[in-house]
Protein backbone atom coordinates (compact mmCIF):
# COMPACT_ATOMS: atom_id res chain seq x y z
CA UNK A 1 0.00 0.00 0.00
CA UNK A 2 1.97 3.26 -0.92
CA UNK A 3 1.67 6.23 1.21
CA UNK A 4 -1.21 7.96 -0.05
CA UNK A 5 -4.93 8.69 -0.07
CA UNK A 6 -6.73 9.18 -3.06
CA UNK A 7 -10.53 10.42 -2.24
CA UNK A 8 -12.23 11.47 1.25
CA UNK A 9 -15.61 11.12 1.50
CA UNK A 10 -17.79 12.98 3.73
CA UNK A 11 -21.68 11.89 4.02
CA UNK A 12 -23.80 14.57 4.14
CA UNK A 13 -27.44 14.68 4.81
CA UNK A 14 -28.51 17.74 2.48
CA UNK A 15 -26.07 17.53 -0.42
CA UNK A 16 -27.27 20.83 -1.55
CA UNK A 17 -26.51 22.67 1.81
CA UNK A 18 -22.97 20.94 2.11
CA UNK A 19 -22.25 22.10 -1.40
CA UNK A 20 -23.43 25.60 -0.85
CA UNK A 21 -20.86 25.46 2.46
CA UNK A 22 -17.99 24.76 0.22
CA UNK A 23 -18.94 26.55 -2.88
CA UNK A 24 -19.07 29.66 0.10
CA UNK A 25 -15.78 28.86 0.72
CA UNK A 26 -14.37 29.46 -2.51
CA UNK A 27 -14.11 25.53 -3.73
CA UNK A 28 -15.76 24.64 -6.97
CA UNK A 29 -16.75 21.51 -7.86
CA UNK A 30 -18.51 19.03 -10.18
CA UNK A 31 -22.05 17.54 -9.61
CA UNK A 32 -22.62 14.10 -10.89
CA UNK A 33 -25.47 11.62 -9.29
CA UNK A 34 -26.44 13.26 -6.07
CA UNK A 35 -22.51 13.34 -5.27
CA UNK A 36 -19.96 16.28 -5.67
CA UNK A 37 -16.46 15.70 -6.70
CA UNK A 38 -13.98 18.84 -5.41
CA UNK A 39 -10.16 18.53 -7.10
CA UNK A 40 -8.09 18.98 -3.67
CA UNK A 41 -4.44 18.94 -4.70
CA UNK A 42 -3.81 15.47 -5.72
CA UNK A 43 -6.74 13.25 -4.29
CA UNK A 44 -10.48 13.84 -4.34
CA UNK A 45 -13.09 15.36 -1.37
CA UNK A 46 -16.47 14.14 -2.24
CA UNK A 47 -19.65 14.89 -0.90
CA UNK A 48 -21.80 12.13 -0.63
CA UNK A 49 -25.10 11.45 0.91
CA UNK A 50 -24.48 9.75 4.73
CA UNK A 51 -26.91 6.78 4.27
CA UNK A 52 -25.76 5.64 0.47
CA UNK A 53 -21.77 5.76 1.69
CA UNK A 54 -22.59 3.55 5.14
CA UNK A 55 -24.32 0.93 2.83
CA UNK A 56 -21.28 1.51 0.38
CA UNK A 57 -19.14 0.32 3.19
CA UNK A 58 -21.24 -2.21 4.49
CA UNK A 59 -22.15 -0.82 7.75
CA UNK A 60 -25.67 0.38 9.07
CA UNK A 61 -25.83 4.31 8.94
CA UNK A 62 -26.06 4.61 12.78
CA UNK A 63 -26.04 8.14 13.52
CA UNK A 64 -23.04 8.53 15.35
CA UNK A 65 -23.17 10.85 18.56
CA UNK A 66 -20.38 12.92 19.43
CA UNK A 67 -16.97 13.11 18.23
CA UNK A 68 -16.59 10.83 14.98
CA UNK A 69 -12.42 10.33 15.68
CA UNK A 70 -11.17 12.27 12.53
CA UNK A 71 -10.59 15.66 11.44
CA UNK A 72 -9.38 17.22 8.30
CA UNK A 73 -6.63 19.87 8.83
CA UNK A 74 -6.17 22.90 6.06
CA UNK A 75 -3.09 24.79 6.60
CA UNK A 76 -2.22 27.78 5.89
CA UNK A 77 0.91 30.79 5.50
CA UNK A 78 -0.43 33.02 8.44
CA UNK A 79 -2.20 33.10 11.68
CA UNK A 80 -3.88 36.46 9.91
CA UNK A 81 -4.87 34.17 7.03
CA UNK A 82 -6.43 31.59 10.13
CA UNK A 83 -8.40 34.73 11.60
CA UNK A 84 -9.95 35.52 8.28
CA UNK A 85 -10.85 31.75 7.37
CA UNK A 86 -12.17 30.87 10.76
CA UNK A 87 -14.12 34.23 10.24
CA UNK A 88 -15.44 33.38 6.76
CA UNK A 89 -16.25 29.98 7.64
CA UNK A 90 -18.48 31.44 10.97
CA UNK A 91 -20.08 33.24 7.91
CA UNK A 92 -20.62 30.30 5.74
CA UNK A 93 -22.65 28.29 8.43
CA UNK A 94 -19.97 26.50 10.17
CA UNK A 95 -19.81 26.03 14.31
CA UNK A 96 -16.47 26.78 15.26
CA UNK A 97 -16.13 24.59 17.68
CA UNK A 98 -12.34 25.94 18.99
CA UNK A 99 -11.08 29.71 18.65
CA UNK A 100 -7.64 29.95 17.21
CA UNK A 101 -5.20 30.02 19.74
CA UNK A 102 -1.52 29.34 20.30
CA UNK A 103 -0.67 25.70 19.84
CA UNK A 104 2.25 23.68 21.69
CA UNK A 105 4.01 22.98 18.53
CA UNK A 106 4.39 26.73 18.15
CA UNK A 107 1.39 27.20 15.79
CA UNK A 108 -1.43 28.69 15.72
CA UNK A 109 -4.67 26.64 15.19
CA UNK A 110 -8.93 26.69 15.36
CA UNK A 111 -11.29 24.26 14.48
CA UNK A 112 -14.95 24.40 12.84
CA UNK A 113 -17.27 22.08 11.61
CA UNK A 114 -19.26 21.86 8.83
CA UNK A 115 -23.30 21.59 8.49
CA UNK A 116 -22.79 17.84 9.13
CA UNK A 117 -20.34 18.14 11.85
CA UNK A 118 -17.33 17.35 10.24
CA UNK A 119 -13.84 18.78 11.39
CA UNK A 120 -11.85 21.36 9.85
CA UNK A 121 -9.00 22.46 11.94
CA UNK A 122 -7.12 25.75 10.57
CA UNK A 123 -3.74 25.67 11.23
CA UNK A 124 -0.54 28.31 10.76
CA UNK A 125 2.34 25.74 11.41
CA UNK A 126 5.94 27.23 11.04
CA UNK A 127 7.26 23.77 10.86
CA UNK A 128 5.19 22.18 8.59
CA UNK A 129 6.38 23.93 5.40
CA UNK A 130 3.59 24.43 2.35
CA UNK A 131 5.12 24.04 -1.08
CA UNK A 132 4.21 27.04 -3.57
CA UNK A 133 1.21 24.57 -4.90
CA UNK A 134 -0.19 24.31 -1.32
CA UNK A 135 1.16 20.36 -0.79
CA UNK A 136 2.60 19.97 3.26
CA UNK A 137 5.73 18.37 3.72
CA UNK A 138 6.55 16.61 7.05
CA UNK A 139 10.02 17.51 7.77
CA UNK A 140 12.48 15.05 9.71
CA UNK A 141 11.53 15.36 12.92
CA UNK A 142 14.57 14.34 14.93
CA UNK A 143 15.72 10.57 16.45
CA UNK A 144 12.53 8.93 17.48
CA UNK B 1 -10.17 28.74 1.15
CA UNK B 2 -7.83 27.05 -1.38
CA UNK B 3 -9.27 23.35 -2.91
CA UNK B 4 -6.56 21.29 -0.70
CA UNK B 5 -6.20 19.14 2.40
CA UNK B 6 -2.85 19.34 4.50
CA UNK B 7 -3.44 16.87 7.07
CA UNK B 8 -5.67 13.97 8.00
CA UNK B 9 -5.55 13.21 11.83
CA UNK B 10 -7.24 10.02 12.85
CA UNK B 11 -7.90 9.50 16.63
CA UNK B 12 -6.69 6.38 17.82
CA UNK B 13 -6.85 4.38 21.12
CA UNK B 14 -3.51 2.41 21.25
CA UNK B 15 -0.80 4.66 19.36
CA UNK B 16 1.45 1.44 18.99
CA UNK B 17 -1.44 -1.03 17.60
CA UNK B 18 -2.24 1.60 15.01
CA UNK B 19 1.34 2.26 14.06
CA UNK B 20 1.76 -1.32 13.56
CA UNK B 21 -1.51 -1.73 11.82
CA UNK B 22 0.06 0.88 8.98
CA UNK B 23 3.57 -0.23 9.08
CA UNK B 24 2.77 -3.73 8.25
CA UNK B 25 0.95 -2.49 5.33
CA UNK B 26 4.72 -0.90 4.03
CA UNK B 27 3.72 2.52 5.94
CA UNK B 28 6.70 4.40 6.85
CA UNK B 29 5.98 7.07 9.50
CA UNK B 30 7.91 9.31 12.33
CA UNK B 31 6.68 9.24 15.86
CA UNK B 32 6.82 12.57 17.96
CA UNK B 33 5.20 12.85 21.07
CA UNK B 34 3.03 10.22 21.14
CA UNK B 35 1.88 11.24 17.55
CA UNK B 36 2.74 8.93 14.75
CA UNK B 37 3.35 11.27 11.08
CA UNK B 38 3.06 9.96 8.05
CA UNK B 39 3.83 11.49 4.55
CA UNK B 40 1.36 10.76 2.13
CA UNK B 41 1.47 11.93 -1.12
CA UNK B 42 1.27 16.18 -0.78
CA UNK B 43 -0.20 15.87 2.56
CA UNK B 44 0.43 14.22 5.95
CA UNK B 45 -1.66 11.89 7.79
CA UNK B 46 -0.97 11.35 11.21
CA UNK B 47 -2.25 8.87 13.94
CA UNK B 48 -3.13 10.51 17.66
CA UNK B 49 -5.00 9.85 21.12
CA UNK B 50 -8.79 10.20 20.48
CA UNK B 51 -9.68 11.79 23.48
CA UNK B 52 -6.66 14.66 22.90
CA UNK B 53 -8.00 15.04 19.37
CA UNK B 54 -11.37 15.44 20.69
CA UNK B 55 -10.18 18.31 23.40
CA UNK B 56 -7.72 19.61 20.57
CA UNK B 57 -11.36 20.53 18.42
CA UNK B 58 -13.21 21.81 21.26
CA UNK B 59 -15.60 18.85 21.79
CA UNK B 60 -15.69 15.73 24.35
CA UNK B 61 -14.92 12.49 23.12
CA UNK B 62 -18.52 11.23 23.18
CA UNK B 63 -17.38 7.23 22.36
CA UNK B 64 -19.18 7.88 18.45
CA UNK B 65 -21.50 4.89 18.10
CA UNK B 66 -21.76 3.12 14.37
CA UNK B 67 -20.43 4.78 11.41
CA UNK B 68 -18.38 7.83 11.71
CA UNK B 69 -19.54 9.53 8.13
CA UNK B 70 -16.25 9.77 6.69
CA UNK B 71 -14.10 7.75 4.21
CA UNK B 72 -10.82 7.45 3.09
CA UNK B 73 -10.01 5.90 -0.33
CA UNK B 74 -7.25 4.27 -1.15
CA UNK B 75 -7.22 3.83 -5.54
CA UNK B 76 -5.55 1.10 -7.24
CA UNK B 77 -4.59 0.37 -10.85
CA UNK B 78 -6.52 -3.11 -11.21
CA UNK B 79 -8.47 -5.26 -9.54
CA UNK B 80 -5.69 -7.67 -8.89
CA UNK B 81 -4.27 -4.99 -6.60
CA UNK B 82 -7.81 -4.40 -5.20
CA UNK B 83 -7.96 -7.60 -4.05
CA UNK B 84 -4.10 -8.20 -2.78
CA UNK B 85 -4.54 -5.30 -0.64
CA UNK B 86 -8.23 -6.21 0.93
CA UNK B 87 -5.74 -9.63 1.68
CA UNK B 88 -3.22 -7.77 3.16
CA UNK B 89 -5.17 -5.47 5.45
CA UNK B 90 -7.28 -8.50 6.70
CA UNK B 91 -3.91 -10.36 7.66
CA UNK B 92 -2.78 -7.17 8.87
CA UNK B 93 -5.57 -7.33 11.47
CA UNK B 94 -8.43 -5.25 9.95
CA UNK B 95 -11.78 -5.92 9.20
CA UNK B 96 -12.89 -6.58 5.59
CA UNK B 97 -16.52 -4.68 6.13
CA UNK B 98 -17.39 -5.24 2.27
CA UNK B 99 -15.79 -7.60 0.12
CA UNK B 100 -14.59 -6.22 -3.06
CA UNK B 101 -17.46 -6.60 -5.73
CA UNK B 102 -18.20 -4.76 -9.14
CA UNK B 103 -19.33 -1.29 -8.43
CA UNK B 104 -21.84 1.33 -10.48
CA UNK B 105 -19.35 3.38 -11.93
CA UNK B 106 -17.49 0.16 -13.87
CA UNK B 107 -15.03 -0.52 -11.28
CA UNK B 108 -14.07 -2.30 -8.69
CA UNK B 109 -13.83 -1.70 -4.23
CA UNK B 110 -13.97 -3.01 -0.93
CA UNK B 111 -13.41 -1.76 2.51
CA UNK B 112 -11.92 -2.17 5.50
CA UNK B 113 -11.81 -0.32 8.77
CA UNK B 114 -8.79 -0.08 10.81
CA UNK B 115 -8.16 -1.03 14.30
CA UNK B 116 -10.23 1.43 15.55
CA UNK B 117 -12.79 1.34 12.62
CA UNK B 118 -11.94 3.79 10.50
CA UNK B 119 -13.03 3.77 6.69
CA UNK B 120 -10.73 2.88 3.77
CA UNK B 121 -12.59 2.06 0.57
CA UNK B 122 -10.18 -0.09 -1.70
CA UNK B 123 -11.07 0.70 -5.32
CA UNK B 124 -9.97 0.32 -8.93
CA UNK B 125 -11.77 3.13 -10.82
CA UNK B 126 -10.87 3.35 -14.67
CA UNK B 127 -12.19 6.53 -14.84
CA UNK B 128 -10.31 8.81 -12.71
CA UNK B 129 -6.89 9.03 -13.35
CA UNK B 130 -3.62 8.05 -11.40
CA UNK B 131 -0.60 9.61 -12.31
CA UNK B 132 3.02 8.20 -12.01
CA UNK B 133 3.30 9.62 -8.38
CA UNK B 134 -0.20 8.35 -7.38
CA UNK B 135 -1.92 11.69 -7.51
CA UNK B 136 -5.87 11.36 -8.71
CA UNK B 137 -7.02 14.08 -11.21
CA UNK B 138 -11.37 14.43 -10.97
CA UNK B 139 -11.93 14.17 -14.89
CA UNK B 140 -14.38 16.48 -16.44
CA UNK B 141 -17.67 15.14 -15.31
CA UNK B 142 -19.67 16.43 -18.29
CA UNK B 143 -22.67 19.24 -17.67
CA UNK B 144 -23.97 18.88 -14.78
Amino acid sequence: MDQRVSLITLGVTDLGRSRAFYESLGWRGQEVEETVFFQAGGLGLVLWGREVLALDCGLPDGRGTGFAGIVLAHNLRSRQDVDALLAAARRAGATVTEPARETSYGGYAGCFADPDGHLWEIAHNPGFPLAEDGSLTIPDLGPP
